[in-house]
């Protein structure tokens, strides 16, 4: 029988440190743009207006692994205390096809996601910027505000404002450098203690500030990442100060909307996958309303990789739009599943 | 943490028994007809000519699961004593989204492949046949016909033909009765006493002979069912006598054919899926050669909704094109599911 380790949400939060999370979704952006990963059609099926499930799948060629993950969403959850989001990576090798791992889904997508904000960050934004503006304050947002604490050096605040709720986003603020702490710093301790103290204290170095003026927030921001369910622009294009960076995380199927239209006027648009981003990312909207065309928009791994050039001044808007492909899965997955085997975590099955 | 459990091929074996199995795969028909199950986009990569995957997805309303089968077929394994087949059916709660089982693919996969030639012939074959002719004795063969043996009331012997060599098929033969007590008996002794020693009898009273010549083979035979790789017709059209129901298994990708396409011209043909049949199943060689139409084509969920007749006279000569559909593996997965939690089997693991 093949054996299969499982590896569930504690074993996720022990194992992964964001800053090599950021570089493993580095690598997968790479892989896209070198073709040496292949991404396999995506399955989307909504069960209603408050549920729905996607599979993602493809190829890692030169980690030697393939794979799918199928990640749910039931929006009613909450009212039952359960959660909202569930599902699976499952990990192959490609040498035998055998199955490799089981790997709880929704841990993982909130490392890769918030990493995926880092990356372009690292690549667009500013180095010298020193206020985030984080817009939304639901279960993306710690991954996003941390993986943007490590790669920003000289970040001194994060403004946090909500869109449903400003008591929420105060609530958040105040809780914030603790839970960042226990999050991604203490879970760590045993397994990456240099890590975790490098973490620790950069986070100690920074204020949290919930934002009631979502016009002052941003303009005072040189960084803005938005992760809410819009379906409305939240920022608009005159209150954005050039030299901003900007990831939209949030909008992942048609209809959805973060920002402004207008501000890809004098944007230059990023995204993870061209074809993905422009029919249900952010990126949908701009060249709907024909803004932009879709040769206006760049892949960042043609960015990373040097097909095509980045930010070319500190005055640019950039923005980069990110709506998740199976290679930054399947790279996460094969860090967690490489360093479980490192530090004998996670239970192993017999299938 | 959600709970789910893992069961492996061992289980699979102790948990099912064939006549169960051929009933949900009727089910899975019959939802496939009604439409109260969903099939979901296919998602298939070749890595090489010997190695490739699938994965199948939907939803089956009425039993509020969903859930997704990846299958790997890595040809060389045997080269390095690995199963060529791998993989893995993970089932959802459809009312909550959560992961409920991961399931061996492969066992569950000569299950329902094996149950669903037999939902064919008990829909579509003349109940009094005596001779089933099993050509290829492969990985299928022992499912196939212990299926057949479920369905054929009036069953006397079984004669297998190998194409690639007369020696196999001795051996297989010979082999057979055993083989079929031990799979299929044995292994559900404890959990399901009663159909255990009807399908042990039921064994005892067929001979399994081998087949040398297969034009005699198919002359002989009420029943014929294919279950190889081939890529040429193996059975010829002047050699199936009238009455003759034909399972073909085997085709399941563009270029695979086991059966001549002029016996389509007195045949009347019936599939799994229409659009999967006409382009990767049999069916696409007599369409492609314009011996038949797509429009000719029955679906057997049809047959089974009593939305379109089956056989309609003793002399017709029907064929069964079986591609596999997503709703067989959830079905299946289900039964298994059901079993495990009556008997408590598998492994239950935190995610």
């Amino acid at each position: 029988m093949t054996k299969v380790i499982v590896l569930n949400s504690h074993d996720i939060g022990t194992l992964l440190d964001m800053p090599a999370v950021i570089q493993v979704i580095n690598d997968a952006y790479t892989e896209k743009a070198t073709k040496d990963g292949e991404i396999w059609p995506m399955v989307y099926n909504a069960f209603s207006e408050m549920a729905d499930t996607d599979i993602r799948s493809g190829l890692l060629r030169s980690k030697k692994i393939f794979g799918n993950k199928e990640l749910t969403w039931f929006g009613n959850n909450s009212k039952k205390s359960l959660p909202e989001l569930h599902g699976v990576v499952t990990l192959y090798s490609s040498e035998t096809g055998a199955p490799e791992a089981f790997i709880n889904a929704p841990a993982l997508t909130g490392f890769r996601t918030g990493a995926a904000g880092a990356v372009a960050t690292k690549k667009l934004a500013n180095p010298n910027s020193e206020t985030l503006l984080m817009v939304g304050a639901g279960g993306q947002a710690a991954y996003q505000i941390m993986a943007q604490i490590c790669v920003l050096p000289k970040l001194k605040q994060v403004l946090i404002y909500d869109p449903m709720s400003s008591e929420n986003a105060e609530k958040f603020a105040q809780e914030l450098s603790q839970k960042l702490t226990t999050l991604f710093a203490d879970s760590i301790q045993t397994n990456q203690p240099t890590v975790a103290a490098k973490i620790k204290e950069r986070i100690k170095q920074i204020k949290f500030i919930a934002a009631s003026d979502i016009i002052k927030a941003t303009k005072d921001a040189q960084v803005i990442v938005t992760a809410t369910p819009s379906t409305k622009p939240l920022i608009k294009a005159q209150w954005v100060q050039p030299g901003t960076h900007i990831n939209a995380i949030g909008a992942d199927m048609e209809g959805k909307q973060e920002l402004d239209t207008q501000l890809y006027q004098n944007a230059r648009p990023f995204v993870d996958d061209l074809d993905q981003a422009g029919e249900v990312g952010e990126t949908q909207n701009p060249i709907k309303e024909k803004v932009i065309k879709k040769a206006d928009v760049t892949e960042i791994g043609d960015v990373i990789t040097k097909k095509a050039v980045g930010r070319q001044d500190t005055k640019e808007i950039t923005i980069f739009d990110s709506t998740g492909i199976a290679l930054q899965d399947l790279e996460a997955a094969n860090l967690v599943l490489q360093r479980a085997k490192q530090f004998n975590a996670g239970v192993v099955v017999d299938l």
